[in-house]
C-alpha cells in the first residue's frame, strides 16, 4: 500500500533554471554581486518553470492545535492562548495578520485540533480532535488522527492552489508546540532533550531543563532514545511513527501541506522552529519534497540551527525572531519578490551599452 | 573656525523611544519574539519622535565619481563603466533603479565627479572635478575639492528633505572605489592594505594582492602607515586629512550627506562597504552622527566586517551582496517597513483579550 504522501513530487524545471542563470550573468552588475538574491531568482525559475519567476499571490496558512503535553508544565503561556489567538488572527491583530495585509497575501487560519469546542468565525474548521494526548504519557495521536492531520494540510494546499497561489507559507499556533517539535526532532536526529529544548515563548533556564527532562521521558516511553552507535536516520514508516507519537496536529498538517505543495509544484517558504521540524518530517516521508522548500530565517530558538543543518538549509534572515505563526517567512517574502524584480527588470550589458570586465 | 559638518546633530527623542518600548511589550506576542524588528521600530520611534514610526517617502541618492587610482590596475571593470552606469541608473536598468521603483522610493543620481564632460539627462550635476588624482601618487583631492564634495552631499540631503523624505539611503558608483574606501579605512582603523583589500567587483587573488600593495604605497606616501604601538584613532582634522588624501568624491559626498541627515534628524540606512567607509569617516568627523545610522547588510567584501565592528554596527541582512549603488540598503528597506507595520498594527493583549504569561 502506498499513501498519498509517498506519491512523486513535481520535478524542477532544469531548462528554466539554466535560462535564468544565463540571464543573471548578462545583467548590468558584476557577476554574483547580488549574492543570494541571484540564487533565489534562479531557484524560483526552476520551481515556476519560467525564466522570469514572480510572486504575485502568496498564500499564508496558519494551522492551530493544542497539546496534551502542556499538562507537564512546559509552556510559558496558558493553554487558552491557542484559542484566543484564533480570534486575534481573524481580527487582524496578530503579527501574521499585520504581515499578510502588508504583503497582500491570502491568510487562512485552520483549526486542525485546538481545544475550542465551538467554531470561530472566519476560521476553517478541519479538526482532528480536541488537542493531542500528552506525548509524555502516550502517543500524541492515533493513526487515524495522524492521517486526518496530514490530510488537513493537503486540503489547505488544495485551497491555496484553487486561489492560484504561487508561494505557500505555513504557520503554526499551539501553546506547547516547541516541546512537541523538539521531541520530534530529537527522535528524527537521534538527539537528547537537552540538545533540542529551548525557551520557546519564554521559559527560564529551569523551565528549559524541565522541558528537556519531559522530552527524554517521552523518547524513552516511545522507544526513540538515542542509541550508540547512532542508528540510520528514521525515514518512511519510522518517521511516521515519530510524527504520530511526538508531533502535534498543526505540525502534521504543516508536513502534509509541504508534501502536497511539492507534489503540485507550489514553492514553499519555510518559517522557523516548528515549521522546520515539520519540514524535516516531510522530507523523511518524501525526500524529494526538499526541492520545493526555501528557508526564510534562523530562529532564536536554539534547536533550529540543528534542524536547518540536517536539511542542508541556509536561511535568508537572522533577525532573532521566535514567534512562529509564519511570521519569519512572511518577513522574508519581500526579499524573494525583490529578487524576482531585479532578475526581470534589470537591463543586460548589451541593452544598456555598459562594458563588461576587462 | 568651525565647519558646517561639526555642528551638533539632532538629539534622539528618548520619550518616544520609551513609549515605543512600552507598546512593544503590550503587543500580542511573547516579549522580544519579533527580535530585531522590535529594536528597529523602537529606534525609529526615537529618530522620528513618535510612538509609531513610518517610512512612507524613502529617498535614495546615488553619488558617482571617478578615481585616479584606476591607473594602477586595481579594478576589474573599465573606468568608462562609471559614466555608462549614469545613463543606466536614469534609464531604469540598474539594480538600484529596479529596487527604487519596486519600493516606491525617490531616486536621485548625482555626478559629483565622474570623467563625464557632458551633462547626462536626468543626472544632477554637482561636479567637484573630472575624477580624483591617484591616491597612490598624490592626495586624491585638494582641500577645496573635499569641501565641495562634502557640501554636495549636504545639498543632496537638503533636496531629499525638501521632498519630505523620511529615510535616506546613499549609494555609490565609481570604478576603483573599493580601493579608495579600503585605503581610507586602513588609515582610520590603523590597518595595512592586506587587512582591508578585497576583490571588489571581481579581482582574482593576484589582483587583490596588487591592490593591497597599492594601498600600502598610498598609506606610506601620505603618512598613514600603521605604527606600533597603535596611535589613538584619527578624528576631527585627522580624519579630514585621511578623507582628502585617500577618499573619493562620492565617498566624501556620502559622508557629507550622512552628517547633514543627522543634523536634520533624517534617519539613514547605510549600504555596504563603500557607504560604511563613508559612515566611519562621518562618525570620526562628527561622532554623534552615529545615532542616526541603521546598517542594512554585511557585504561579501571582506573588509566590511572590520568597518561594521569599528562602528559597533550589527547589520540586518547577510546575503553575500557586493554591488554597491545602495542596493543592499534598498533590499533591507522592506524589513524596516514591516517592523513599523507590526509595531503600529498589532493588537495589544488587552485589545485582543489574550492572556499573558503564567
Amino acid at each position: 500500500m502506498t499513501y498519498w504522501w509517498q506519491h512523486a513530487v513535481k520535478p524542477l524545471d532544469e531548462a528554466a533554471r539554466a535560462m535564468a542563470g544565463q540571464r543573471q550573468n548578462s545583467l548590468t552588475k558584476p557577476p554574483g554581486s547580488l549574492g543570494r538574491l541571484e540564487e533565489i531568482a534562479i531557484h524560483l525559475a526552476a520551481m515556476q518553470g519560467r525564466e522570469k519567476p514572480q510572486i504575485e499571490r502568496p498564500a499564508i496558512t496558519i494551522f492551530a492545535g493544542d497539546h496534551g503535553v502542556v499538562a507537564e508544565g512546559v509552556a510559558a503561556f496558558p493553554q487558552a492562548v491557542t484559542q484566543q489567538m484564533l480570534a486575534n488572527f481573524v481580527a487582524g491583530g496578530a503579527a501574521i495578520s499585520v504581515l499578510a495585509k502588508a504583503l497582500g497575501a491570502r491568510l487562512e487560519v485552520v483549526d486542525v485540533g485546538t481545544l475550542a469546542g465551538e467554531a470561530v468565525a472566519g476560521v476553517v474548521r478541519d479538526k482532528t480532535a480536541l488537542g493531542t494526548a500528552s506525548l509524555a504519557q502516550a502517543p500524541a495521536m492515533t493513526p487515524v488522527q495522524l492521517n486526518h492531520a496530514l490530510a488537513a494540510g493537503q486540503r489547505a494546499t488544495q485551497r491555496a492552489l484553487a486561489a492560484s497561489a504561487d508561494m505557500f507559507i505555513g504557520g503554526d499556533m499551539g501553546i506547547g508546540n516547541t516541546t512537541a517539535a523538539a521531541a520530534l526532532s530529537c527522535a528524527l536526529l537521534d538527539l537528547t532533550g537537552a540538545q533540542m529544548a529551548g525557551p520557546g515563548t519564554g521559559l527560564d533556564a529551569a523551565g528549559v531543563s524541565h522541558k528537556a527532562t519531559v522530552i527524554d521521558r517521552a523518547l524513552a516511553l516511545h522507544g526513540f532514545l538515542p542509541s550508540p552507535p547512532a542508528p540510520p536516520p528514521l525515514a518512511g514508516e519510522g518517521s511516521i511513527a515519530v510524527l504520530r507519537c511526538l508531533g502535534g496536529f498543526e505540525i502534521a498538517a504543516l508536513a502534509g501541506a509541504y508534501i502536497a505543495c511539492a507534489q503540485a509544484g507550489l514553492p514553499v517558504l519555510v518559517d522557523g522552529f516548528i515549521a522546520t521540524a515539520a519540514a524535516l518530517a516531510a522530507c523523511r516521508m518524501n525526500p524529494a519534497a526538499r526541492d520545493w522548500m526555501l528557508f526564510a530565517h534562523a530562529s532564536a530558538e536554539p534547536g533550529h540551527a540543528r534542524l536547518l543543518a540536517a536539511l542542508e538549509a541556509r536561511p535568508l534572515l537572522q533577525l532573532d525572531m521566535r514567534l512562529g505563526e509564519g511570521s519569519g517567512a512572511a518577513t522574508a517574502l519581500p526579499l524573494l519578490r525583490l529578487a524576482c524584480e531585479l532578475h526581470a527588470g534589470m537591463a543586460t550589458f548589451a541593452e544598456a551599452g555598459v562594458s563588461r570586465e576587462d
